[in-house]
């Protein structure tokens, strides 16, 4: 493995994050809260962590890079981000447990939107911020963001595989022949689609601050919010605002690139997004109709029961209303939905629906070949037949996707808490939603899980946020003995 | 479709029920308890079906048979076994609801052993013989047993097609070139042992009409008992031997085939049976450790931890203690042991350890490929190289079955009940064990459900015991119109 290379890009990242933490530390010394020195700790730490990597990195000449040195580039940049994104929170000592900073900050960067803060309102607004941040860095994707705006460099073999590591779903879209093109449109229109949001709820009374920090967590389908309440206290307005920028969010950024060059057929008759659009509006009227005996009118239940779809299947996690207290129906659908999860390609998490098709649609031949064994046929998407590797990597992605679940509900099940808190806050950091049901159900947070288990959610988050290889890689014998 | 051959089967296969049910009338003419006219008049009913299936098909010359034949005779056989064998509950008065009466039948041929029974023991001892029957002629498979019994015929291919169909495992292990030779060995093994699980129960002092309903439900890893405290007032010699036959029956039927032509060394070194054995022996240990608080010495706990296990693992569902009440871990544990099942080739249902093993080979695989893009490797089980056809089927068979469970939850969800309650007792049924947690965990039944939810359940049941695809096919159009 090309360790130096691996090394040289990890120290460009973390100079990138202690560039990120600026916004943060300017508010601190508006507010003058004590938050000040914490963020310029940080700053340093980083800087002098950047420079070190740099010094012993400068001298490598390979320019070998392949499928594994971009996934253990990912996974470690991931974990290096959030031991010390999670530093200001500690050193403030508004979050007395590194751990718990940690876990805040993976929940943050994987864009969970899971908290650990019993009283979210009692936070400095400069960590505030700096919580919303990260949502919006990590929803695109950290590392491509660094490929969109970091000068020069025609390697586009390292910016493909590192795009490839970062970037949710079962293949990747090249918009443009170049890398480096394609992650400048993608967080090109992330940034104007953000802007818009961020309008939009200024436009709705929403006062600055908490516009900007919402419509971090709305972009990055995080969920971190600045009130206890979440969004229960806002207008209808706001509400629908949110709803439909969520649901904005979940779809491929494909499908906006589309429409930006004038090619809407292919936007509009892509199958994933008939899929993700389709399971929206049917899970939406049947939940309306499901709760409707609890809220009495039809407009207030369809503007629940909308919110609550869109904020769990693009698993951003912001809450309007205490779903653990709907009809069981209701919930259980919900808890599929959040296996499902929001668009390949696009910030939210979760299985994705393109791995969603691709796994009915080999179902699907799959019984017809039982049926007729000498048949053979290729799965078509959007027309075009998929490659049988892809296919074969969905199969086993979703095998893998289950183990880990599992895993995590027995691990965090040592601390003695309930089956449904358990499973529920194992899918709900797996998938990076935030909230679950019972224990962990959307007016509840994650604070009394014990240490171990919140390392185990949080590489439970980690290695959903990254689709698995990234993480695991980093523990392949194979990829680090060819490296010393 | 050639469906005067199906036709044909079907009738042999109602015949067959007919006598299966004599046993049960004799017992009803000697206690005279009121359920001999009810089994006369459903051995009646079945002679007529059979005989009107015999004078449909009888003219019938071609001997097309399919794999789309046997899926299809398969589910058919399975259904109407279910739906005549329920007869005798329902006549007698003794289950007032034909839905009931039919959920405790298909819960009898696809040994499940979930009761709607409020009061075992209120049940006459014919209709209770009966209900355990059910589970030893499903356990192996009843049309197995038929072209194990059934004189003459070479029709290897239609037999191969059956066994197919029925047998649970990716792939059927001929034991030898015929297959009514594979299905009388089978046959042959299971008898014995059934026969020595017998004696054993008799020899620790259990009555003989119990010992017969529970050898039955042990060989079948079904888990109707006739007490109401299901195994819990019997011995701890008793519980022992209860806990090893099931683990015996959940072994692959090949194993001791190898042992019975003396080649030891095939038996032993069979990945699925040393991934059966592991799995068993670490899981009792942890959760020997974990409940060793709650009995106190170690006997007691390695008892009841031994038991659970292996009464999950291999699907059985007979209980000496309620593992409902026993720590968080331990019971997360047994609900993952539930998903995974027994051996291919067992009595036992679930996932199977063969599929499992296929599952974490392709996983495996996929990484390395992943890592290193060029490798191109087969996944080898016991040295040999899968077909890959067989490792595709499994990871679409795994897709079938997290769907399947999922809608079965969010269907008996309408019912209202707790989340644990429904996703536990979806995987009891899927998996064919029995018993969940909450309000079906092991001291309780399935009563309460509403006559939709026990549809999907049995629905649940009969796609768990065939492995989905025989009861799939018979909603392929294609399969149908072929046939018109």
């Amino acid at each position: 493995m090309n360790i130096k290379f691996v090394g040289n890009i990890l120290g460009r990242i973390l100079l990138l994050e202690a560039l990120m933490l600026i916004p943060s530390t300017v508010i601190a010394l508006v507010d003058a809260d004590g938050t000040f020195r914490p963020f310029v700790g940080t700053i340093s730490l980083l800087l002098i962590a950047s420079a070190s990597l740099y010094r012993i990195t400068r001298d490598n000449e390979s320019r070998r890079y392949y499928a594994q040195e971009g996934f253990i580039t990912v996974g470690l940049a991931w974990i290096f981000l959030s031991l010390f994104g999670a530093m200001p929170f500690w050193f403030s000592g508004q979050v007395p447990s590194y751990i718990d900073a940690f876990f805040e900050t993976v929940s943050g960067f994987t864009t969970t939107g899971a908290s650990i803060l019993t009283n979210v309102e009692g936070l400095s607004r400069s960590l505030l911020f700096w919580r919303s941040f990260t949502h919006w860095l990590g929803g695109m994707g950290i590392l491509v963001f660094m490929l969109a705006i970091v000068p020069g460099g025609s390697d586009s073999s390292y910016s493909l595989h590192l795009m490839r590591a970062e970037s949710p779903g079962p293949s990747v879209s090249k918009l443009t022949p170049r890398m480096k093109s394609t992650a400048m449109i993608l967080y090109g229109l992330y940034f104007v689609l953000t802007v818009i949001c961020l309008l939009l709820y200024l436009l709705g009374g929403m006062p600055l601050f908490e516009a900007f920090c919402h419509a971090f967590g709305t972009a990055g389908t995080g969920g971190f919010g600045v009130l206890n309440s979440s969004m229960a206290e806002y207008s209808p307005y706001i509400q629908w605002v949110t709803t439909i920028f969520m649901a904005l969010f979940g779809v491929n950024f494909s499908v906006y690139f589309f429409i930006m060059i004038r090619e809407y057929a292919a936007a509009l008759l892509d199958e994933e997004l008939r899929l993700y659009v389709g399971i929206m509006v049917i899970s939406t009227a049947l939940i309306t109709f499901d709760i409707n005996p609890l809220y009495g009118t039809i407009g207030e239940s369809l503007r629940h029961a909308a919110f609550q779809v869109s904020t769990i299947m693009t698993t951003t996690g912001y809450a309007t209303t205490d779903f653990d207290l709907w009809p069981s129906f209701s919930k259980t659908l919900l808890v599929l939905l959040m296996l499902l999860g929001a668009s390949a390609g696009s910030t939210g998490g979760g299985l994705k629906m393109a791995r969603v098709l691709l796994l009915i649609k080999t179902l699907k031949r799959n019984i017809t070949q039982s049926l007729r064994p000498r048949a053979v046929r290729s799965i078509l998407i959007n027309k075009y037949p998929m490659d049988e590797q892809i296919v074969q990597n969905t199969n086993a992605y979703f095998s893998a996707y289950c183990i880990l679940t599992a895993a995590a509900v027995l691990l965090i099940s040592l601390d003695g808490n309930p089956f449904t808190t358990n499973i529920t806050a194992a899918i709900a950091c797996f998938n990076n939603i935030g909230p679950g049901l019972e224990m962990v159900g959307p007016t509840c947070n994650y604070a009394f899980f014990s240490p171990f288990s919140k390392l185990v959610l949080s590489a439970a988050m980690l290695l959903g946020r990254l689709e698995i290889f990234p993480i695991l890689a980093l523990f392949s014998k194979r990829a680090w003995n060819r490296a010393l």
